[in-house]
Formats: structure tokens, C-alpha cells, sequence
């Protein structure tokens, strides 16, 4: 089975997280066999990704350009900052249509133990950011997982300290949902951040 | 969100089998943040792998040649002929360094259900090739799975009229268990194959 372009593409295929040698193999076979025109398209698609995207020289997020969309946009609101830890977060705040402010995206989380330190998260950025006159309010929109809040109580801290307003989204119920079938923790600090 | 450099890497990502729409963004994310050489050598493995990989013309396996190195090799035993499913079952067969004849790979198994039929797998090449004059025992390696025995039994039934010997991998006790840990139909399998 020594056929050097097969075993360089389960080898390039396990690269991808959560990807092993058995999906990485299924993966390969399921290509050269029933999909050549996929493995073109991901090959192409990952050429042009990785020679155009970088990241915003605003907010770190992904852009093709040196400050994207959002950044520039002049309808967004200057005042109001929004901390995420990913750009996938940042489109999940976007899809509620709930928030106009602007972001600032981490690209990860502090997390001591993997070696991520505040320089790999930009906070040097971030504390730039907001402190450059017009922001008045950050938003802490990390996660809320212990991860998520340890990276949003050091940012917090450190924003106080320059004077910021911080504030951290609400924890609390699920719309829609029967407290009934709620958690403990949720309900309990739901109880807490009562309105 | 709207980078379309982002956005065609995310859809191309989702064309591998056991991808979602959020496994491919955590792909690309990882990728672009933190495996950019990752993703070059993926692409060009991709490419280099779809211009030279093909099917062998003689047992379908993958290769870059138009007769894969083991038909090729005459050490070894062109009486005998063993069919599997694909290439990842040939390297286990391989691994055990107990066959030396030569092999058919269905690169598949019969599914009605899915719409795989005899040709999608290559019947007619494997009667071909079982009907060569040289070789003289067919051994049925497809899976112990519903598909791989109904797919054994149709090929099985085919060759015999042709006047072949077919013989099919035993089923039985895995090596090193103990009997009380085996599940019960396994057990049953293992008697009514008894030596
Ligand atoms: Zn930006
Ligand atoms: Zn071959």
C-alpha cells in the first residue's frame, strides 16, 4: 500500500482538528473515488483562502481586506465594543440583529494550560482598541464556559482599571423554554442577574 | 460574514464525508489561524493526489500506476484471489502477512438501498479476472457486516457456476479472548464453522 500521494493526503487530511487516521483515510478514499471534483474545489478554495484571508487590522477578525466590513461600515455605532472569542460568535451575534456596536474578536480563549496567553488573544490590541476615544462601553460576549470566563473577568478587570464601562451579556432562561426543564445553574443565575 | 474566500473554503470543506457546516468552520478557522502550512500542503495534496491516483486495471485498487505494484509482483500466488471491499481492508489483510496471493478490491459492496449495484463495484472485471486460467480459489474477505455477506453470497453463488473454488474468511472467537466476553451470535458462528 506504499503509494506516496495517497499516504501524503491522509497525512495532510489528519492535519485538520478532530480528524484521525481512519476518518482522514475515509476521507481520502471517499474523494479519489466518488468526488474528484471536491477534492479540486477544497484544493482551490484552500490556495485562495490562504493567500487572500488575514486579519482585520481593527478587530483581528478574518477579512480578505486590511480592515473588514464591519470596521469600516460608518453606520455601526463607535461607542459600543463587543468582545468575542470567534468569528463564528460574532455571526451568531450578528444574526439577531440585536447589537449595531462594533467587535473586537479574539480568535480564541486564555487558556493557561494550552499556552494561550494574552498576547496570543491580542488583548494588546483590544486594550488599543478601547481606549481610542470613541469607545464607551465594551460588551464581554466571550462564552460561558469556565474558559470563556476567566478570558472575559481578566478583560473586564483590566478595562476598569482604564476607566471603560464593561458589561458582560445577561446569563439567564432560553427563550421559549419551561423552567421546568431549565438547570439549576442557569435558573439560579438567572435569579441573580434579574432585571 | 460575507468573505467569499471564507465562505467557498467552509463549502469545499463540507464535501468530506462526516463534515458539517460546523465542523467545517471550525476546520477553516483552525486552519487559517493557526495552520496556514497545513493547509497549503493539504491543497497540494489534493491536487497532486486527483492528477495520479487511478484505479488499477487488474484489481481496482488505488494507485499511480496503471498496474498496482502488487499485481504486478510475481512473488506472489496468482492461484488464489482475495475480494474486499476496499483498500483499508487490503491493508489489514496485508498487515497480518498470512495471504500472499493476489487481491480484487469492490472499492465498495453491494447496496441496493443506495443505488449500488453489480457494475458500481466490478463485477464484470472480477469475473474477468477470476476466469483468467490462472487463478483457482476466490476468497471472500468482504465485511461481516449485512451488506459485505450479501455482497459475498452474490459474488460466492456467481463464481461457483463459473466452476471456481470460493472460500470465505472464517467467522469465529477474535485471537486472545476470553469466551465469556464474546457476544453470543459470534459464539453460535464459531461452532457451526468448527474445524
Ligand atoms: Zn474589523
Ligand atoms: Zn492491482
Amino acid at each position: 500500500m506504499a503509494d506516496p500521494s495517497l499516504n501524503a493526503l491522509v497525512d495532510a487530511l489528519r492535519r485538520l482538528p478532530g480528524v484521525g487516521v481512519k476518518s482522514a483515510s475515509r476521507m481520502a478514499y471517499h474523494l479519489l473515488q466518488h468526488d474528484r471534483e471536491g477534492a479540486q474545489l477544497l484544493a482551490q478554495a484552500l490556495m485562495q483562502a490562504t493567500a487572500r484571508i488575514r486579519q482585520c487590522s481593527l478587530c483581528h477578525t478574518f477579512t480578505e481586506e486590511e480592515v473588514c466590513p464591519t470596521c469600516r461600515d460608518p453606520q455601526r455605532d463607535a461607542s459600543k465594543l463587543c468582545v468575542v472569542e470567534t468569528p463564528a460568535d460574532q455571526a451568531a451575534l450578528e444574526r439577531t440583529a440585536a447589537y449595531r456596536g462594533r467587535y473586537f474578536v479574539l480568535m480564541g480563549k486564555l487558556s493557561p494550560l494550552d499556552g494561550i496567553g494574552p498576547q496570543d488573544i491580542g488583548l494588546g490590541k483590544l486594550f488599543q482598541r478601547a481606549t481610542d476615544g470613541l469607545v464607551q462601553e465594551v460588551i464581554l460576549a466571550t462564552n460561558f464556559t469556565a474558559e470563556g470566563e476567566a478570558t472575559a473577568h481578566v478583560i473586564g478587570e483590566a478595562l476598569k482599571q482604564r476607566g471603560l464601562k464593561v458589561t458582560r451579556l445577561a446569563r439567564g432562561v432560553p427563550a421559549g423554554s419551561e423552567l421546568e426543564y431549565v438547570d439549576l445553574g442557569t435558573i439560579a443565575h438567572a435569579l441573580v442577574d434579574r432585571r
